[in-house]
């Protein structure tokens, strides 16, 4: 199998275990129900399942523990979406070729639906504390305890690190930082600034993804902190590319350099540093992590290439 | 003490606990985090964490541990208000006597501060597997480990009820067939939806305090069931009760029975059921609350009085 079919393979796989997770639509709350499911079923690269689930990979894990925790980042992943379409926010009305939730359910319902996808998102990682029973057949056996206790205790960390990087610390902060910095008038956006932004809205979920792979698959205290920091390097070369492609593509296309962030008079990586500066950041930070993850004891050759066609996409 | 000044008190030590798990308005986020603040720090009876608090005393409970839980489960009935407030959702300028979030933030950053709360209630209730260890000191220590695998199934179950009960079949169920029932004729909304509404609006964030306020203590089974029913009917009557008082206060003071509920050609509790039979329904189920209550082997007359001060109230 080439790269393109293994990635179709797992993509399927993520899409089975978000399905087998998700609401079934009865009850007097169906509405919010349906609302849910046409937002995280309108299609998508389900990338932050996958990268979680060849994380765990990487590091031996062979349970199912972590399905739950994939279908609940991609439940997060979702909400975020839902809730920035909205008027107050965004404003958009198409995403993926499809009405977005707020167009088809309404402004009020769509707000619900959003809070309902990251609520149930933690009602879906917390199922995994079943799961630990199960996994170590008899806790009251004395010689199965300490697995079991290393069980909860992995469990009970990949919650915290869920929490962690999708809230105030993490997605919420960036999201946050991005609100304040479009109230700006552009010169006073720093590159800090810009760099907090990236960092917190892309590549914490993308962290959150890589971090409870390995901690699941009881990955060392040190292999977790160089996932984090491999994680951090792709979902900021990811967006600092994102940016790149604004200017380049309507380079292309257009034959001059007015990209849709320049048109909207929008701070970006590549307006503060200038497009050179910023191929070249997106060099480094590509090298130092794909580095960084042919460099644990045992490989993940798939993993390897998918973090490769992330950062040197041309669209 | 009376029972106002022993209310006092244990409303003093919920918010000194809320205030503690509150963050810091410091950082690129700032503005979120003083929504966040802002909102929670509006005053409110703190009603829920109580109720979890003397429910874990009244079953033995005596350390620390419930305390992320307390904060947690007061940041989700805070998030709730939040949203319920936005212009796509109620409507609301005031609550409390100020300025609603969305009036004073924004409603894009009222939107993010009750997904901040969401997401931080989660985050917050997760640190109480970091204190597992701490209570169970010695977790290498083979006679410490069932007390530690105790306790860590404990916390799990905990974090699946606060989910459980504050999501699509709880809290936000509840919600979506509030809006639902709105768009109806009020003679098309039946008992049975108006019940499922106060069930799962109201008494849903009520159960999971009186639930796991039990769990952490390790009560019984049977107990926690027993905990739930209790929780159930004390929801429910305090909503009948909300109904019967919009109908008698108005009668009183205004000289009609006109109450805000028919001005909006809402269908209640009492609308449904005629005004005798609610009141009849609010002692039945107060009465079987009571009872329950008073029927385990140890008690807490404060628990008792807080209650009954919720159901019999006249205003």
């Amino acid at each position: 199998m080439n790269f393109d079919e293994m990635l179709a393979v797992r993509v399927k796989e993520a899409e089975e275990i978000l399905q087998r997770y998700l609401p079934k639509e009865t009850g007097y709350q169906k509405r919010v129900l349906e609302a849910m499911n046409y937002s995280v079923l309108a299609g998508g690269k389900r990338l932050r399942p996958v990268l979680m689930k060849e994380s765990y990979v990487l590091f031996g894990g062979k349970s199912q523990i972590v399905e739950p925790f994939m279908a609940a980042l991609e439940m997060i992943h979702n909400y975020s979406l839902v809730h920035d379409d909205l008027p107050a926010m965004d404003n958009d009305e198409y995403r993926r070729g499809r009405k977005t939730t707020w167009c088809v359910y309404g402004e009020g319902m769509a707000v619900l639906a959003g809070d309902a996808l990251l609520n149930y998102a933690f009602e879906t990682a917390s199922r995994a504390f079943l799961m630990v029973s199960k996994e170590c057949s008899d806790t009251e056996n004395p010689a199965c305890m300490p697995d079991a206790l290393r069980l909860y205790e992995a469990v009970g960390r990949a919650m915290r690190i869920l929490s962690e990087k999708a809230g105030i610390y993490g997605m919420v902060g960036g999201q946050c930082a991005d609100l304040c910095a479009e109230e700006l008038e552009k010169e006073a956006v720093t590159g800090e600034m810009l760099l907090y932004i990236h960092k917190n809205k892309t590549a914490a979920l993308i962290e959150s993804a890589m971090m409870i792979g390995a901690v699941l698959a009881n990955a060392e205290e040190e292999e977790i902190a160089r996932m984090e920091k491999i994680a951090e390097n792709i979902g900021i070369a990811f967006q600092i590319q994102d940016d790149i492609l604004d200017v380049t593509s309507s380079l292309a296309v257009l034959g001059k350099a007015t990209g849709s962030d320049e048109k909207n008079n929008k701070a970006t990586y590549v307006s503060l540093n200038g497009l050179e500066q910023s191929c070249r950041d997106v060099e480094r930070l590509s090298k130092e992590a794909m580095e960084a993850l042919r460099s644990f004891p045992s490989r993940n050759e798939f993993l390897e290439q998918l973090v490769e066609s992330l950062i040197t996409r041309t669209k």
